[in-house]
């Protein structure tokens, strides 16, 4: 049915937001002595949106933008042995183990069986690569393309490049800004699968969605189904 | 006379061990209250090796690397604004303008002319396709590979996406470590063009070069009469 499959790995295929999530519950904690939770939570999502341009996605930016708010919201004030705890959220993260989601494993091993994948991200390339080795996936997938934005423009040059015209490409991601609406504009199919949490950057108002043509389904267990449904 | 001819970027295409080699100086002052220079330069190569398996390569983890090792020296001393010149010092690095080596735009114009080109590096991503793009080198290269290491098994992999065999791909970059031993292990040909400084982790030992086939010139300007009269 399809040429490539393509697959986006935070969220879709791995944990990843919870990761996010806890080591911000923790910074919180760590600023309360200075300031109100949701204060802190704002300049913290602020500071990243703003250095998204300098750092682009993944880990270490994250880092680096949890020590430019902490100093910056204690006006200095935050201790080297702070910032240190700070940094070893970072390692812990780095080093997480790769829990994938349910149904992952057997809906790559089916799909791979007749098609050619492609794991499609963005983020760290040291980062995801090392995720995708300790996943135990990284057999199934006949690419890695790593981007630093999924724009239409990115997922065209991808198809040019893997000579697979757009109808016979399909995405699956847990982002509707990266994985959807790009993968339509160019004329290939994408399938939503939400995740529990969606990374505020992600979020795309619901306008948008208005009289777009895309399949939403509720784990990633019905999408081997769903493809080869439309196979027969 | 080749099918691909792959370049190297940091210091090959444009300086970039200098911003290092500056932003260094600038640390080493930040802590010689505390510490004198040798050891402060010792201590943070150690600390950026160390992080290699954390971070990977580029700025981003060279940036944590300082600040992990200027709170290590300091037994946590230093201060939230001394945290922020550090992460200063970063900014610049990450958004310095892109200064080509003299002689690259003629060589790539040339070369483009009548071979596929592809930008084969190390670091990054976001940087180094930020980079390429300030650079305006960007339309001259076929395909952009940044990838995690350079070993062999990435040499070869590069190759069997691009349909390429060995004795028709020329590799072009200022490491040996990196640019020509595994470039030569995968059977093709590599050329060294040294760059006034060396970064220590790709230095390799003089031994490791003994019998091997190489072309080492002096600037990259000779590297298009170098091909040429090859074809010729």
């Amino acid at each position: 049915m399809y040429d490539l499959i393509g697959f986006d790995a935070d969220d879709t295929l791995w944990h990843n937001e919870p990761l996010f999530v806890a080591t911000q519950a923790q910074f919180r904690h760590l600023l309360l002595p200075y300031h109100d939770g949701d204060w802190i939570d704002q300049r913290l999502q602020a500071t990243e949106i703003k250095n998204l341009k300098h750092f682009g996605y993944g880990t270490k930016g994250f880092v680096l933008s949890m020590i430019e708010t902490a100093i910056e919201l204690t006006e200095g004030r935050i201790s080297g042995a702070e910032i240190q705890q700070i940094m070893g959220w970072g390692y812990e993260m780095l080093g997480a183990p790769v829990q994938l989601l349910d149904g992952v494993r057997e809906t790559i091993e089916f799909l791979a069986s007749g098609c050619r994948l492609v794991l499609l991200t963005k983020g760290d390339l040291f980062d995801q690569e090392g995720k995708l080795a300790r996943s135990g996936l990284g057999p199934y997938f006949d690419a890695v393309e790593v981007v630093a934005d999924k724009s239409a423009a990115t997922y065209r040059a991808i198809l040019a490049r893997h000579g697979v015209r757009p109808e016979r490409f399909l995405m699956i991601g847990n982002s509707l800004r990266s994985d959807v609406l790009p993968v339509l504009e160019v004329g290939a199919t994408a399938i939503h699968v939400p995740y529990a949490t969606t990374w505020h950057h992600e979020e795309v108002p619901a306008e948008s969605l208005v009289g777009l043509d895309f399949v939403q389904l509720q784990t990633i267990r019905e999408v081997a189904p769903w493809v080869w449904s439309r196979r027969a």
